[in-house]
């Protein structure tokens, strides 16, 4: 990596913050050269601390800058594929913030901008590169545990969504569980074929009232032929479940959770370790940096993204799979849905 | 426990001298009156070590004894049904091996003579006494982690076994996953409602051309609204691999695999530990002395037998909901499997 | 093993009645003649319930049978080096709870008998023989951890002993770390040459009252070249800690606590695991098992066995010099000790 | 924090650059005024790269810059005390890299000037600020296991330092063993008062023949009634192992090593985890972050500063002491060394 790069951040929100204060700690070659924030003012008083001077509540001049090699999309989910679509119009690289749109015909439109602009896209699903994760896929793929059999999933939130939310979020699969998707896609190196899933609402009966579900369980068959289980909650008491295993022909590979401290106190009672890192910007603050740095290579060296717009596609699709298996108690496969949508 | 009885041991393969072994060491207040063998030579040499004096190869003469309380029934699959029956006609008390029988009705006129005789049957689903998952129900049972919404349950084989007995088993969900089946009752506290089973030939192709599967992964829908993932394999390179986790509303309880020992080796490369115990006989072995002290409890203190023959049941009708999931790929209501042969 | 051999066990205390239901439980070959036990009364319902049908109180009885092999010498600590020398002058082979004697030159008597005789004596260091401390020594000596560097045991009891036996113990480095030097010399395969003890009395004052110390860190110089710290305390408030870590140029090796169970417990406040196995003959059970098979096949076999007489006294030596080094706050040669004693 | 102060960088070597790559991307009310690095160019490029206008060759002109409030000295340790000395009559309050000097006597002036002056000084022991030693602190600290009474340090390399280097370290327990006496100070929130080490040349030779030991075992007496041990070894096979472990009257608290990630690979060998962090700048990576974090605090809120002068004096003194004790083969009184030197 040794040009430089100048890149343009849109949405100065929690996550763009995050994405713009690793840009300006761990990026040397790359310049930010400008924020868009709406409003302003949310933005504003960081962009000034971190003395950057330009800052607009219109992104399109951003975009439209010259200068601009890539940008970061980082603003509400409703303006993903717009900004998307747009940016790759006027030439520019892009890292976006998952997910690329709510709907899949949404979300062809921005694949298609960005494959007719000939520009990269590399879509933030992070936790591919949670370094723990991401040696548990580098060992899969060397090898280490021969042809994959089992893949398991356990993620477990500390805390439920507020009712508001979930009401808006597209349900728990397409808000939670598509992280899940994505890993056992990457996890796998295979596609997901057919998917059945059992929800039921056993944290919070509001959840239920707004029409969501908040515990499941997925079980996935892959094209390789390997089977797959995941399951989720959206309360653990124990705080931030994430764990993974990948179990095949020559052993297994096991991801357990990185936990707050080391310390071990043993005494007259039990031998009581610390719970689980409990924010996911904690857990998985590594991987935000990692995965700019993928993204920022590419640019630079030319390559493709390792997350691209397809693979912001697919985990959608499993979603939208286990959605209509939840309804209607039956195995789900894939291409009933790609084909609805106009996808074989 | 202040009385004594007379046990007699039907069956002297390596489960019967097993508990052979247990009942001679562990239990000073039962007395091994006599053995049944057949072929009467395969058990003469061990019984003859042991101080046992009466041997026979007609197990009807044990049963016709008035001095005996209580059968341990250690003989072949096919004849559990037969003996049971005799034996409880005759009075005595039974502890039967795994499984009653390998179908449905047989099972059923089993248990009606244990019944109309009003003895007591313990069936040898020996892991609930295994001290670890003995104690991770106990903390179920006690609320320690609130109500349960997720139960998974890992069970894999160091080996698969011939094809030769393959072909015999009944398939891998009654010779294998039926100790997955009772321990999800028995982690649960409650009823399976519903199965969905995906079944897969992956360790070995001469298992599917014998007509079985050797990977498997099964949902569960309980009764209680908890739901439930198993996951099984005829070959784990690393072992003998049996874990279970229960996930609730306050918490959650796992009990990890026992390996051969403590020690941990940390050198160039890595930090080397230890497999798991590899042979069930010695990661079970407390269980099989637990589950006979147990059902000595039960006979000596009149108290029910732990495990009865209705646990001895359920298991067979989820394994055949679980086969005709993977056949059909779809999920199976148990009340369909037990409408059929009228048990609803 | 293929012969049959004739034992009598000398002495039916707690530790006697464990070795003879070790003795009947599991060595076929070995068959336990007779039981003394003084007063008789203390061995002869057990000796009773074993259907073991000669006890007496007077164990010369036991030792002048000339149809008896060996003898296990579990009586009374002051008692040990009188049977030891007259079994060994009966050509008895022996097997003597530790210690052989609390006075170095009643040792050198007992082990002179032994010599003479040329009858095989073990001392029960039973640790030795404990599946996991033994795996540990077997990677040692198989070069595992290159040459030895530095040594670490730690080794704390859950209830410090009663004042009245701490008064007749012969202090805390010949009752308690006694097991520690015999552990320190076998995992090293070498001998102490020098040591430098701090003692304090943290636990009890009572303890220090009665002259002994509860809490101690020895430092050891192993003749080659190795160097080695035990610490001690006499009440550990999570129970039974007993672990060793063997480093040397290639590597580590390290065994850490057996626990009552596998249950991980993760609720709102913490990951709770058990504590370790409380009781050192639940923790140490195997072991006791172990020590005597290794003795009978010695006694069968014709070869040495495992824990010499000289490994009764070695450890005897290092406790000693440990005592003179906490009085006088300096370090001390091994022989310094050897030298007054006459053993150079 | 609310204020701004202003920071001179003085030292730009790899400790120096990594406080500034630190102080740039944490402190937002830090301002790097300046920084002095000899020669020039070894600074020159990245404080460039880091936008810091102003660098030179010559510390004093920073020191003598009455905008500049602190200065964090991170030259070569020969140049540390007289730094201070300046920097203290300047009335700038320092952050200083271990250690202040190798001599006591230079030590004392350093610590005189500081105290004239009325400035606050704190010594870069980062290790206290790890988070998980931190936290062990915390614990015991809180009472969570009652009195110490005995404390465990682990402290091993994974390289041993060229034999150039050894010879102008001062020694191992000046230069590696330092840290392990200022975790036993602060850990046990008391004074060693006593010192016994025994020094082995194990790993190489070369070590030995520039006259220092590579392998240690030190014994402490605290004043507190309670008794450590360190080892040290200055080559472990297996990498960086940074352990400790404190034990008292209500249970114990231990902290282990950081591993490089959380896979678990079973295979058909051994199940094989990752070895622990190597370099010491990624395994104490935070703790550098928060010592800053914790000097800026004591600067803006004129509060004492955690790491004292005293404190960067105490463990020269106990290093000192074990010199003398390796030297002599005696324990050694912290108080002797302090007579010698009239600081009592």
């Amino acid at each position: 990596m040794n040009q430089q790069i100048n890149v343009a951040l849109i949405g100065a929100g929690r996550i763009g913050k995050l994405h713009g204060d690793n840009l300006l700690a761990h990026f040397p070659q790359v310049k930010l050269t400008g924020v868009a924030s709406v409003p302003l003012e949310a933005g504003a008083e960081w962009a000034s601390q971190k003395g950057i001077q330009r800052i607009t509540d219109n992104y399109k001049e951003l975009i439209d800058d010259p200068t601009i090699d890539a940008v970061l999309i980082c603003s509400s989910t409703d303006t993903h594929a717009e900004i998307i679509i747009e940016a790759a119009k006027a030439g520019k690289h892009i890292f976006c913030e998952k997910p690329i749109a709510t709907s899949v015909p949404r979300i062809m439109e921005a694949l298609e901008a960005v494959k007719q602009a000939g520009v990269k896209l590399q879509v933030g699903f992070n936790r591919r590169f949670d370094p723990h994760f991401a040696k548990a896929q580098e060992m899969v793929a060397n090898g280490d545990i021969g042809d994959l059999h089992i893949l398991r999933i356990t993620s477990r939130d500390p805390e439920a969504p507020p009712v508001e939310y979930v009401k808006v979020s597209g349900g728990m699969f397409l808000d939670m569980t598509i992280h899940d998707f994505d890993m056992a896609r990457f996890l796998s190196g295979s596609e997901v074929e057919e998917v059945y899933a059992t929800g039921a609402v056993l944290v919070d009966p509001a959840i239920g009232e707004a029409g969501d579900i908040d515990t499941a369980i997925i079980q996935l068959k892959f094209k390789s032929g390997a089977i797959g289980t995941i399951d989720n909650s959206r309360r653990a008491a124990y705080g931030y479940d994430q764990r993974i295993e990948v179990f095949g022909s020559k052993g297994q590979v096991a991801v357990a959770n990185v936990t707050e401290s080391n310390t071990v106190l043993s005494n007259g009672e039990a031998v009581v370790s610390e719970k689980p890192q409990y924010f996911f910007l904690q857990r998985y603050q590594q991987s935000f940096v990692r995965e700019l740095k993928a993204f920022f290579e590419a640019v630079m060296d030319d390559k493709p993204t390792p997350v691209t717009g397809q693979d912001g596609l697919e985990p959608v699709l499993i979603a939208m799979a286990a959605n209509r298996s939840v309804k209607e108690n039956r195995p789900v496969p894939l291409d009933e849905i790609r084909k609805e949508l106009n996808l074989l």
